[in-house]
């Protein structure tokens, strides 16, 4: 087909280039940011008296059709038409005849798809944050429905000292809090407008730009046409804040296998949030979070592809940058899907309290508290550590448990043991001991939970 | 929907869970290879006795019916159904009734999906070996179209020494040859037959595993049943060597992108293999080898995916392992289709030898040849490599090229120096000496040439 | 040899595991971090009570002796000693006896790893931050010192449109800028002190954990202990900036690499910034722009490495993160010394402002202007680029440039042609319509310019 | 320092770039392989007339003297003198005068390089094949140790059927097996020559490279000088079997850290392969499977660096390619140390079959019998699967294991169960079924372990 560039073309293009180079079977998802920034160009096209009244009204009208037509999937995408940016000129043009080619001027498509781009991203970005917002606030809600169950923290996945399961899983909060975050900072670079930079060297006629970013409500326009057009660090940035969330989630899901494997028993999953097997009649599999867990991986994969992709390229656009948006749409449907998922899976899920708590017999989980209680007796901390790897060595040949050791045999291993160190060895003790800002005690857990739900209302409005 | 899984569910799966888990969307590239096993476990069900004669033949002939729905594009995908296996399985059922159940007898999709996989893959694999091939090929005939033209050859992006454009170019046909080698290694431990694996442990009825292999055309079973579920080595190292041939065309992509700029010149592309600018109405932009360049960063990426997926995994089958077929796929195409490309490239290449040979006359690229010509006169390598850097700046500050400076001139520098110095500074002579095994001289290529098409011949049977 | 937590153990550490295990090799780097953190600690357990003065002293005292030691090299560092944390307290209580094992009262390797880390970062930030600045200012000396000189920008590596050196060149001080910024948000969450958190579950004995992250001038203690010990968010945060940093560093290089080479001939660097070859004498290689750009690909992996080593751990802190170290200091090694390397480069480079020009007179590149000048005179853009198209079409095929072409010529492609058409076949012309925001005019360059200096000032007190 | 490249140089080479490019730091790891190649360069230049029987002796004589000062340590590595190659050319100078310098006759660093990798990595791999045997072998000894041991099988971390110990564990091996086989394939294309492909065009004196090759116990020399210097390939490759290497082991030490954990008690590490805490007296931490997963992150991201490295250099040599050994050296010290580890966590793996047993009687392992015994009464497997199913979760409901129903109870279900049902519900007889190829049945499995030890013998002679 004759490209809409071909002027200077004595041959028509290949037919395999033709499939080949075609983007639009993925950028028509960027369909209607290219019609938010079309919009905007043709009242800046206006405004410097480029179109007429008349010709701005035209195309507006013209827009407005063609986005009803896509959101009624009445639109027909076609590999001859390239991409999503010929696809709206072409339609325009049909629609309303010549004037439609006025909107190309002085305008290019390298400054359009970053222009679609920052638009596109900014409004699945209000998406991200509002499923942030939401998985912790299941979180939080959790944590208060089962807020007095104990259980036994775990480093090296080894039992190590007992913990408020309402602490626990607040950790998966506090990531997500510091994700929140890193959004808003996001934002400040992402909305800055590159209307106006044309193929790269600023564009030939006088635009107001300062018009258009503010019409995209973006803090400002891009300062530099050849930084605007060439690089894709805006996405590269979204694409890594997606990694971290995923990566925190794949942790999150690995707790959720454990905690509802038959060893653990610590928990379990709603029939409707588990699937079956195809062979064993018996199987109640955690998938979900498995899925979650392998898309991880995935949304990894995404961020190593734009940073490999831009590796390297000479200045100012270069059509590899066209593979940016595979990446970037994969990346951000796992993720926000994953988060969904995650939310549901937090809201399904039933501890099993009873099973914990057997499970907190065991390990010497309080072996800690046996050397704090040395060093308050004036036994220098390293000192009263090792008293008590003896002593559990001691105890674990016998088969029995740090309370079930007689005081005489506690004073075999040093003098300061008395009578009060039998008050040590709960864990309501322990737990009591930790009420340090951040720490694992009741009161400063309540705090953080009703910290952090008062500052989701200040960073974005809710709660 | 209920699922075929579902006995011991007592609710249905929830909704967005079924959209988040569903596979169907991209597996069911994989539904011939589902048919193509499927009719084999059907016959070894038969000869165990599991299935009567009859029944074989209503499964078989399904099946047929279902192939052919799909080539006619009428078979419904449906996201309830999960995935192809379902699929296939329900639509049996609703064809042939009950016995369609019969085919999951000792049956997991944990074995079906690899045997799917493996079955896929070895076709895709005929396609990638005879592209490997094509592009082989049109070097070999493009490098014999333009045997006699000389080039720079660069090493940093700057001129070295003078090189056939036959032997520079037809350094991807050697890389590709090794490429070609690696995916016959690769066939020896793809083409291992999984199906009797059950879910991992074996299946329990005693199907003939050796009789499976034979019928797929594949070498062996697998050996080890918890190995046959669990692992996905064959697709880390299918897209390890797509990975290796995509990082290959990026090279060869850069050398078609500085070739066909202003400032080389080097060669053109036919404008039907180069797309135009939508504002710079002058341009004629190289962009299937900027693709070819882009997507490398894809499909590394996608290794990258498939690696980071199975990291840490426990055995046997985990649902993760679903993830690891959109890299697959992705990989694939865009791989196969960028051998296509480039080979359409290799084709319409055209060399413009008169700009070439002017910049042939840059850069002083017979100084190796001047410090050659001091070794046979007796001077260390070394030393003589010292003396030529002089003459060299020396040359440079009086803007000279070498043979344009006088034997005198010359002999300031050293004394070995006489007139058949002169003889060593032209490209001919420089070539003329390096018909070593492998190098540039105009025998060696021709032999590397013609050896390199009669050894495909043997691997493949092309030529 | 017997380990300071062997208490339990029966047996001693086999001594391969030993060598497996150690971290010191590398995490000696933090040696000062580490010191600086037990300071604080121990002032911490001095204001709880849990040491009297004197000790305090003591142990000040010692570790300032260690301190000292180590910055004069008089360290020993040994393996059966583990990490950095076993060292220093090893040694503090050779220097000062058992008071030294007081300052472990409630403190955790797993928190003392982190605080170290972030101490560490906190320093390199301030290092990489005045690198960054130093790299933007030399860009800027560098764009107005040629501040005239126009050269033909590029998309797809082709001839675009004239833009001005000192335009394309600030792209980088652009970029550069926004990853200031980047730091700069970071910052905020780098600064949190994990001091207090012990191994997950928070201190059992009441530390004032505000005053300790008030004496590191970090904005506020971690909020959640579990959190704190578990992720390494912020390493991440840190190796992904770097790798923006780096790709961005290696489209620079390449910009380099191409303007040194024998066909572009844009640029020289002096003998000092270049190496030669050890065979080729002729040779002067931009080696320091090809090591830039091969460094950018480890630094991305580095990024790949810690966020793959943290996909799918469970809570809180396991031995995987010990991998967290060389990738961190690996990437900013590469990524400080690079930024050091480029502005290096920038300050050498000297510009061969003839050879430029004369590449200005090839490719065509005001014909973007030829078909602005037909949009006002009426003709909608799409139209004028075709008839543009064309036009440069028939000049080739006679070897012209457009300004060579007569006025009947041009009215042969369209009768809007004038007499005025000339003046816009100028570069000083296609310049001067680029007064626009971010764009290639003089004037809005020189703006560009000074505002990023003023900018700086404001931003970190530099200009 | 003047450099040995140095004579068309006005000026030194800036200090800090002389500290930028080094790669001795690193490269000093390719002494022994640099003198190799060097000893059978100066055979080949001996048998070339270019040195006479004395100067080769004279060289030969002054390697074996570096040769041994570097094994004895007393050989300084220098930054000034850049790489590995330069130390031994100035060193020899040192040993021999300007004999020496003969030695460069015709050779390129950039051949050297590859000469020295490919070297050093045959070398290295003889060590990787050695280990991956050894951990075969300590598998199937642990196999054969707890033959009889039968244990849950997981899918999706939940138990699914009951498995062998010797089957399950030898997953591990049979992965092994394959990266064996991968090592052998990859040989073919390590072991080729490149010595005698000068900087890349060739050398231009008659050397015999079949000798070179023969020299060094390779195949062949590399058949295309531009491919020998440019590519990495052999290196990717190596990178990417280490890398699998490497996801597998991660996979075996997941399964280690689970079976230590206290909720799976399934095995206990001696105390010799374990660390304990800091602040946890009774600590007993997997931290070498801990370390080895950790690995895994550092070694894939290892081969990432390697492929994007590569990713669109123009031919020939490029200054990036000198990061390649930095990668090359970690994964491959980091691989081999892991299989060091890995080998022997399983010498000292204690099983505790009694706690295994426990587990055995939890989750309802036997269901997939109870579904292929209905089979077998003529129920098709769907149909069967489903009536299961919904008898587990019968059972489920009243706490009863499937043994515990009564046939009664079984009935309403199906009518086609009858007494011989409780035949079936246990796990000898599950293994039984499961004497097919590759299963888990008793047969089978020993059947595999020898015959995997008859097939290492054949291999690579060892057993």
């Amino acid at each position: 087909m004759k490209k809409p560039w071909g002027g200077r073309f004595s041959e028509e293009i290949d037919e395999f280039l033709e499939a080949f180079s075609e983007s639009i079977s993925f950028d028509k998802e960027l369909a209607f940011a290219e019609i938010k920034a079309s919009r905007i160009y043709a009242q800046a096209l206006r405004k410097a008296g480029l179109l007429s009244e008349e010709e701005l009204d035209q195309i507006l009208q013209g827009l407005s059709e063609i986005e009803e037509e896509i959101k009624q999937g009445a639109f027909p995408f076609r590999i001859e038409l390239e991409d999503i940016h010929m696809h709206v000129e072409k339609a325009l043009a049909e629609k309303i005849g010549d004037i439609a080619y006025k909107l190309h001027t002085g305008r290019s498509r390298n400054e359009q798809v970053v222009a679609d781009e920052r638009i596109y991203i900014a409004e699945r970005l209000e998406e991200l944050k509002a499923l942030l917002v939401d998985f912790i606030l299941v979180i939080l809600d959790k944590a208060e429905e089962y807020f007095e169950v104990v259980m036994p923290g775990f480093t090296h996945l080894q039992h190590a000292q007992p913990v408020l399961f309402s602490h626990w899983v607040t950790t998966f909060a506090e990531m997500m809090r510091l994700h929140l975050q890193r959004c808003l900072d996001f934002e400040k670079r992402l909305k800055q407008c590159p209307l106006g930079s044309s193929a790269f060297a600023g564009c030939g006629f006088p635009l107001d730009r300062e018009f258009m970013a503010k019409a995209l409500s973006f803090y400002e326009p891009t300062r530099h046409s050849v930084y605007a057009v060439s690089s894709r660090d805006f996405i590269s940035e979204l694409l890594f804040i997606l990694s971290l969330i995923m990566v925190d989630l794949s942790r999150f899901s690995e707790e959720i296998i454990l905690w509802t494997s038959e060893e653990f028993c610590f928990a379990s999953l709603p029939d409707r949030l588990t699937t079956g097997s195809s062979i064993m009649p018996q199987k109640k599999n955690p998938d979900p979070a498995e899925l979650i867990r392998g898309k991880s991986a995935t949304v990894i994969g995404n961020l190593f592809q734009m940073l490999t992709l831009q590796k390297g390229l000479p200045l100012s656009y270069n059509r590899d940058l066209q593979e940016d948006k595979p990446p970037l749409f994969q990346a951000l449907n796992y993720t926000l899907n994953s988060l969904r998922m995650a939310t549901l899976l937090v809201k399904g899920l039933k501890l099993n309290a009873e099973k914990i708590s057997e499970h907190l017999k065991h390990g010497y989980l309080l072996a800690t508290e046996l050397a704090d209680y040395l060093v308050l007796k004036g036994v220098p901390f390293r000192k009263a550590h090792h008293v008590v790897g003896e002593i559990v060595r001691y105890a674990e040949g016998r088969k029995k448990e740090l309370s079930e050791l007689s005081l005489d045999e506690y004073k075999k291993f040093h003098q300061a043991f008395e009578e009060d160190v039998y008050e040590w060895l709960t864990v309501e003790h322990a737990l009591s001991r930790r009420n340090i800002l951040g720490g694992t005690g009741k009161r400063v857990v309540k705090e953080y939970i009703d910290c952090l739900r008062s500052e989701l209302k200040t960073m974005v409005g809710r709660d």
